[in-house]
């Protein structure tokens, strides 16, 4: 990498926008921040404005507009839903990091493709929601789509100079969460408090459900299928508990390339800036000896209804995804809000995919519906 | 792939040639063999003959030669080790494989080279020992060296499309052996029938044996520098005993990438002969889930001093690595006859590695005669 890149960051104030921010902070030759973009973070997205000096940034809560404009004086400030997909659309950077969460990243990734920008893509929701417009864009403008996942990084870093027609299948694995080995009758009295505390990954409240009830791996599995264009039946899941292997590929040969790191975002997010490059880090080594075992089983589909939801939304194509994704965001936020428990979440969600009037090939309006008729849910 | 291969076969009835003409029956449109050789199973070669019908064989032992000749009428036969390093330096193929045990695979290999033609590489003797002379020739010649042993296999797949400036170092992966669980104490009490049954391969007696002293890490580890030119203290052994995770490389950035697999040679035989494709096979595939567990542990250099000896003849680099490997050879023979003891090996090679005459550059003609001098220490 010759050139310095320069940057935007949508969710800067999140996980993974904060953890973007050290990797920049590590390499100031090579990254320049033009754009910061938070939702309600307005103390944090103006220290992080102060030290990397955007020449705008996005606060979503309008009410805090004022004060941050006070306290940026020669920052340009924008606000809201419009201000984000204003700044989405520019083009004068070379990379946008999507970290927002939920259904919400959608359009802000297609804003930045249609800009002809690539983006390093955290925000899942995009593709599960928006997977085949996402990929006629991607074509169309010539954008590279970079994941930011650590599984799919994993995925994309074991397919790093092979042909992609040589792939047998993908193997994504998961912690299995906080309930992995909870029989399931007891599903019933999960605690909001149990469902986030997960072993391995510190990440934000709703990934954490969401790997509490498996849908994460779920829509992983949508996602890879945008991702990397391979059928449902050449996308496996595998539970592997340690988080050290975060996913693997099996060629035609029966040869398998794993990728593996201590489980944390730094990597994936840094790699996804600096690819095809590994920036040296001095962060601490993974050491298998001292690990010492890492275990593997089949994940049970009996227990995790979400992931089978899944699998069926993808199958099913058109609007499935969407409802599964949109429903799964209602139900969790109703059971961190205490309305409902845990395992009224998967059943939210097939409610939801069952009633909808079903489309085959929606466009970007009847996915912003489809969005707002499932929220209705609520 | 879109042209029919041309290929030799060196070692053809061993475990190795075994394998490979295995992977060679399966693509008969892909494949031509062309030459084989053998040392002593003519029986074996012949039949191996008549259904790849090469265009010459060659059979080491000599007193074999009529016998082979009245089989096989129509083939070109040749003998002795003089008949060998004729053919290996035929330049009418496209690639051979050199599967010939211990240091009387070295010369073919350089030969090969010598002729303009890639290498397929099991017999790690020829690196060990010359590793010098056979990169300088490889450049000269502007001929590729594909690695075969499933270790450096692992590291290559894993290096396919990446940077080698990104490399932090190589992690390669042993089982340990069918001692690694044993006391020190024990160890002058191994016997042959015990050193040869190793817990995951079949192989031959030699590298049986050599996995049992662990010699064979300390060998893959020279390998591996000259391979991947890498110093020393960027390859690391660690102990994998199940032997499904083989071999690994950490990248600058903290990444690790793995290749696993069965335990099984076929993959990195055809891999290196289909390089950079992975040919399809219905060979039995990885199921983690059943494996279960994969563990891992630091290697014990206190109990295996054959690593630490390969580690130190690296280090003083010249000839010690010649007369490691040499040494080694005659302390194995010498051990699987009876003669010695199984913690007498280390003390053989050490005393070689002591005694002789030490030659910083050694060429060809010096590595021949620290070979015989090294041999006549028996």
């Amino acid at each position: 990498m010759d050139k310095t890149r320069h940057l935007s960051i949508l969710g800067s104030t999140g996980s993974i926008g904060v953890n973007a921010l050290n990797v920049v902070r590590s390499f100031p030759d090579h990254f320049k921040i033009k754009y910061l973009t938070a939702q309600t973070q307005s103390d944090l997205l103006i220290d992080q404005a102060r030290e990397f000096k955007p020449k705008a940034v996005v606060i979503g809560d309008e009410s805090k507009c004022s004060d941050i404009q006070g306290a940026l004086p020669e920052v340009e400030v924008l606000a809201g839903r419009h201000g984000l997909l204003e700044l989405s659309g520019r083009d004068d950077i070379d990379i946008v990091l999507n970290g927002i969460v939920g259904s919400a990243g959608m359009e802000p990734t297609i804003k930045s493709i249609q800009a002809g920008v690539d983006v390093a893509l955290s925000n899942k929701e995009s593709l599960v929601m928006a997977g085949g417009l996402i990929n006629a864009l991607l074509e169309e403008k010539n954008v590279k789509l970079f994941p930011v996942d650590s599984e799919h990084s994993a995925i994309w870093q074991c397919l790093v100079g092979e042909d992609p027609a040589d792939i047998k299948r993908l193997i994504i694995t998961g912690s299995g969460g906080p309930f992995r080995s909870m029989k399931k009758e007891s599903f019933q009295d999960i605690t909001v408090e149990q469902a986030l505390n997960h072993p391995n990954w510190t990440m934000g409240r709703k990934i954490t459900i969401d790997s509490a009830t498996m849908m994460n791996k779920g829509l992983e599995v949508i996602e890879a299928y945008w991702l990397f264009n391979l059928p449902e039946e050449k996308i496996d899941i595998v539970i592997h508990p340690q988080s050290i292997v975060h996913s693997m590929v099996e060629f035609q040969d029966g040869s398998v390339k794993a990728q593996l790191g201590l489980p944390d975002m730094k990597i994936p997010i840094q790699y996804a800036l600096t690819y095809p490059k590994h920036f040296p880090q001095a962060w601490e080594q993974l050491d298998l000896a001292k690990i010492s075992s890492l275990t593997f089983e089949a994940p049970d589909l009996d227990k995790f209804v979400c992931i089978r939801l899944a699998y069926d939304a993808l199958r099913a194509g058109g609007s499935m995804p969407v409802v599964l994704n949109v429903a799964n965001e209602v139900a969790v936020h109703r059971f961190l809000d205490g309305e409902i428990g845990f395992t009224a979440i998967p059943e939210h969600i097939e409610k939801a995919m069952n009633t909808h009037d079903f489309i085959q090939n929606p466009d970007l309006d009847d996915i912003l519906a489809l969005e707002t008729w499932a929220k209705s849910t609520r």
